[in-house]
């Protein structure tokens, strides 16, 4: 098939910093390196890697918590790697920005736990370091373990996991847009000035749950507020990624609640005043690429045959319902209903069921390697008609590469389907300089448009008082010259 | 003067991720490029440079608030870049770490605000991405304008700090040591086992201020806890620091002091139980050194010359007592009464005055660029003779350099004191293998001593209840092949 007007298609390495990220079981393959995600080569060779073939972004999942749902404890998640052991991702980030020029970097934070004066800071020295290559994956945390890692006795309730999360992002945007005017920072040597304090703020913000007073530490970054992704799914979810997202990770069961989401996101992206343009969507993709379709074909099985049903069910459990406490032929809406009884309300959380199957539906569902609808096993040809089809008729902008094999998934991609993407004018022939903003959205944007809720607090707009550095200054009894 | 048995002495390069951090005024110097602190290449470069010049480690500073307290606002700290702009010393690391294979690193971390689940894992992973180069410099924060950034109205106050400190250290430790057993990985690829369950545990933690889970998200890493730092004169400081440090950064007034602290604290480790030689001990170094003394002169004056009283009174009226609000010629001690009236108390507070003295003292003892007392300025040969009198008469184990030009300071440090102190079998001629700790204590001693209260978690001794990952399994009703 043919696209009219044929645009380069995103796409990013799918990562985590962990043994298994969600392909469990392929850790023993031989050619597979994941044993080694602790060491800085690890990262380092896999970001030279990338930037070779030319990927968009490294995009990190992370997880703060352990998944602890599955027989009532930890064990199979600990046996099968689950995503423990597992690393942090913000720090990971500046080992690959110091041996690439280009590479973007996003990587995952959640809103729920940790004070948002520090992440901001966090988050604009990784934009500083990656000369404007940052991302951030917003995300609400759900793991019942991850909760009580941080205090609390269970997960924050969905909805008000969501209302953190609106009153998070305030807090960052007045921080990052907010506090420091675009010259506030002078370096005059002659002069003696390097801040111009009357262009800085205090942001004082108050509100249900942070307190922070500002100023911003760090001085304006290349992009000011990261690239901003999220994923999530349901209302509470969508909502929010109309109203902040820049990227949406879309899931659904098919190509047609694939095309829906995005669409209604869009739509209310739209509703809020935002253009529907200004919300790229990605989907994880299952590529396995071979020069014949049965090379293909044999790693696909090769893939199958090494996959574990328990670390799927160890992950499917962690925040959700443990399946094997009940019988294979439960329907799936009984199981609900005997969580409810329970007092365990999974109504909002990311399904993996259909709720008129059975248990062992389920099971299937969640033990198939690949449960993502985007699924493209063949030549390279195949392959990258099947991606052409799905950006055709969903809406697509890119995929979030899903890894079999490290560096053996990326490897395949760059030697196989780079090529072809390329030869229909859909992929990129070199990288053009700029963040990872303007990669996205074009030169000349490496900040947000006006139209964004950040931009609201720029230069000190809606803050408490806007109370600059030097409306302080105060009369005084003795100066030392 | 000769020294009976010489042994290596330490040097850390003293660094803060910002323009000024405590040579106030210097950044102007033409040959400074302090003002590129935000990029990347400013920490490889320099990362590069002190591994060439076989420096221990580098030695980040930091702050998470403003230092507002003088005449009343921030205007004067932002205008003289006294410590902010800043930017996070911890994602720093990686980028440093992956064009080095020696270097250490070690940087400042508050346990006053941010929750210690994510600090933990944030440790490890630059523990792992470093092979084990990464040190702690433990503080309490102290800065008002911190505390109202993390949704405080105030600084909390002293003792309550080493209080949160002392629970924040046990919760760390129980992650670091407690959690994982040394042999709980077994990445045993045919049994498609990686973390075995039974040698990994929750800890549990229930205390006044924190409550954590875990188990811990990442494999024990070649240190486990990193090299703890820790600086503080009082008596809350000293105490900590002869219960936690592994090398403290010790200030005072004159040589008889230093000694005297590090007498002090040695002897209370000793009555924990630890070792004397088991606390090594820093001190601030301004080395001014030139081929001649007529060359060091020259370049200590013209940096008098550029340093910024302003910039100084801003730095000590952080947290302390705007000095602009007092005459000159008030006393010291009637200035604290008058603080103390005011609802203001400093007794707690790092001194940079004597009681004794008057308003125009202290400002004078502020301002003065040489105010550590250790200063050597002259020709390689009468620095290191300084260097050495002042480790046989202290108990020193070496020096956090401070820099006045960057790179300036390093670069004549390396070409004209560095083969000074090699000649006199001061100084390593090349690196040996191994991680920080060992660096500083001997090889085989990558990990804590049985005698550090760290220790005491070890194998998951002292745990609430000591849960296992393989205790939770449950019955189950269903479990899918």
């Amino acid at each position: 098939m043919t696209r009219p007007d044929p645009r380069p298609i995103s796409f990013n390495l799918f990562e985590m910093a962990c043994v298994g990220h969600i392909s469990h079981g392929l850790w023993v393959h031989p050619d597979n390196t994941r044993d080694r995600f602790n060491d800085i080569d690890f990262w380092t060779s896999q970001a030279r890697l990338l930037e070779d073939g030319l990927f968009d972004a490294v995009f990190l999942a992370d997880v703060i918590g352990t998944y602890d749902g599955y027989r009532g404890g930890a064990e199979t998640a600990l046996r099968e790697a689950v995503q423990i052991p597992n690393n942090d991702p913000l720090v990971i980030i500046p080992a690959m920005a110091a041996v690439t020029k280009h590479l973007g970097f996003a990587a995952t934070f959640s809103t729920t736990y940790e004070p948002p004066f520090a992440f901001a800071r966090r988050a604009s020295t990784l934009d500083h370091l990656t000369r404007g290559r940052f991302g951030w994956n917003v995300v609400t945390s759900y793991l019942p373990n991850a909760a009580r890692n941080f205090g609390l006795e269970d997960e924050v309730e969905h909805d008000t996991r969501y209302a953190y999360a609106e009153e998070y992002m305030d807090v960052v945007y007045k921080l990052w847009e907010g506090s420091w005017d675009d010259d506030a920072v002078v370096a005059d040597r002659a002069g003696h000035v390097y801040t111009d304090p009357a262009k800085v703020r205090y942001i004082d913000h108050v509100g249900p749950r942070h307190r922070v007073a500002g100023p911003h530490l760090s001085q304006p970054s290349p992009q000011r507020t990261p690239v901003l992704f999220q994923a999530g799914s349901s209302g509470a979810g969508r909502a929010f990624g109309a109203r902040h997202a820049e990227a949406i990770f879309v899931g659904g069961h098919d190509l047609a609640s694939y095309r829906d989401v995005i669409t209604d996101v869009r739509r209310q992206a739209v509703e809020n005043g935002r253009a529907a343009e200004d919300v790229k969507a990605y989907a994880m993709a299952v590529i396995i690429v071979g020069r014949t379709e049965i090379e293909a074909q044999r790693k696909a099985d090769e893939f199958a045959l090494l996959s574990r049903a328990e670390g799927y069910l160890a992950h499917a459990g962690g925040g959700g319902i443990d399946l094997a406490a009940y019988p294979p032929h439960m329907r799936m809406a009984d199981v609900l209903e005997a969580e409810a009884r329970a007092g365990r309300d999974h109504r909002n959380r990311t399904r993996f069921y259909r709720a008129d199957g059975t248990v062992a539906d389920a099971l299937h569902e969640i033990t198939r390697f690949d449960r993502p609808p985007f699924v493209a096993i063949g030549t390279p040809t195949q392959v990258v008609d099947r991606i052409e089809e799905w950006v055709a008729r969903t809406g697509l902008d890119g995929f979030n590469l899903r890894q079999f094999l490290t560096p053996g998934t990326a490897e395949d991609f760059i030697e196989l389907v780079v090529p072809e993407l390329q030869r229909r004018g859909l992929y990129r022939i070199s990288y053009e300089d700029g963040t990872l903003r303007e990669r996205l959205f074009g030169q000349g944007r490496a900040r947000l448009p006006g139209s964004h809720p950040a931009a609201r607090f720029r230069g000190g707009a809606n803050l408490g008082g806007s109370r600059t550095a030097a409306d302080d200054l105060v009369p005084t009894g003795a100066v030392a010259g």
